[in-house]
């Protein structure tokens, strides 16, 4: 099924600069069957857990916290870029090869106790991720595992966020 | 159904700026029920027809368009903001209240013929919308529906996309 699934993610050269080759999973997006499988792949590990909500990372990681959100009957709850939640808003800033970037989430997304899945499509540096969970965490939210679609191994995103479970369907090296 | 959708919905006044009554759908997406709900109404009127790709705008549209792709057993498209799609796009501009701004979708994300739902969370005066349905279009896209949980009765929305079926689950005037 992995196997399956990676023929159906195409990788660009030098996106979005030279060097990169970016894993585009919009072929597999646009492939019924193949979408179906991605997201019964990502919430097979919980299917018997108790879990609240599904917090998701704008914007790919949307597509897939929406189905999982619905797929297995919890609230979905948005981290975003600054300056687009309009409530009040924990901050948290994240590092990036060159300088750094934060994400937001609304004060009111969780209440202590809850059990959270955090959700993205890619695992790289792991920075996106880590901040999240600290949001989720300065919330009081318990976070169960951080699911992934598709994980560069090259990376090590996992030591950054070696508190945590860490889940993805596909990995490239 | 729909006046319990409306009353999860939270307005905040003055955001993104002054005069503007800002509709936050995070107090439904957050609510398990609310979102369940909110997604099966969004699908309900085409649960008979023959369905191939869910078109969704970036970022919000994201989260339900995953969720009735899933659902519906189609296939996904995300259209972006320029510069996000890595492979080749077509790129359609349209006017903000000042100014103009893009969308992109990649060239490939469609066959010709193909049954098309365009969704995305709200209608207000419908620009970005417009604006899909011409990349859809371009693509050889037959747009069935043109779907949004939330309508802005005032900002006329509609008018601007005449040409199109156009479904909303939740309107405001």
């Amino acid at each position: 099924m992995e196997e399956h699934l990676r023929q159906l993610i195409r990788s660009i050269p030098d996106f979005p600069k030279e060097g990169i080759l970016f894993r585009d999973i919009t072929t597999l997006l646009k492939d019924a069957e193949g979408f179906r499988m991605a997201v019964e792949a990502m919430i097979a590990p919980y299917k018997d857990k108790k879990i609240d909500k599904i917090v998701c990372v704008e914007a790919r990681g949307f597509l897939f916290g929406g189905a999982m959100g619905y797929l297995m009957g919890c609230g979905v709850v948005p981290v975003r870029k600054p300056g687009k939640l309009p409530y009040d808003t924990e901050k948290q800033a994240y590092t990036l090869e060159y300088g750094t970037a934060s994400v937001e989430i609304h004060k009111d997304a969780l209440k202590p106790g809850e059990h959270v899945l955090i959700v993205d499509d890619l695992l790289a540096t792991g920075g996106t991720a880590k901040a999240t969970a600290e949001l989720v965490e300065r919330l009081g939210g318990e976070i169960l595992s951080i699911v992934f679609l598709v994980e560069l191994l090259g990376l090590e995103g996992r030591k950054l966020l070696d508190k945590y479970d860490v889940f993805s369907v596909i990995t490239y090296e």
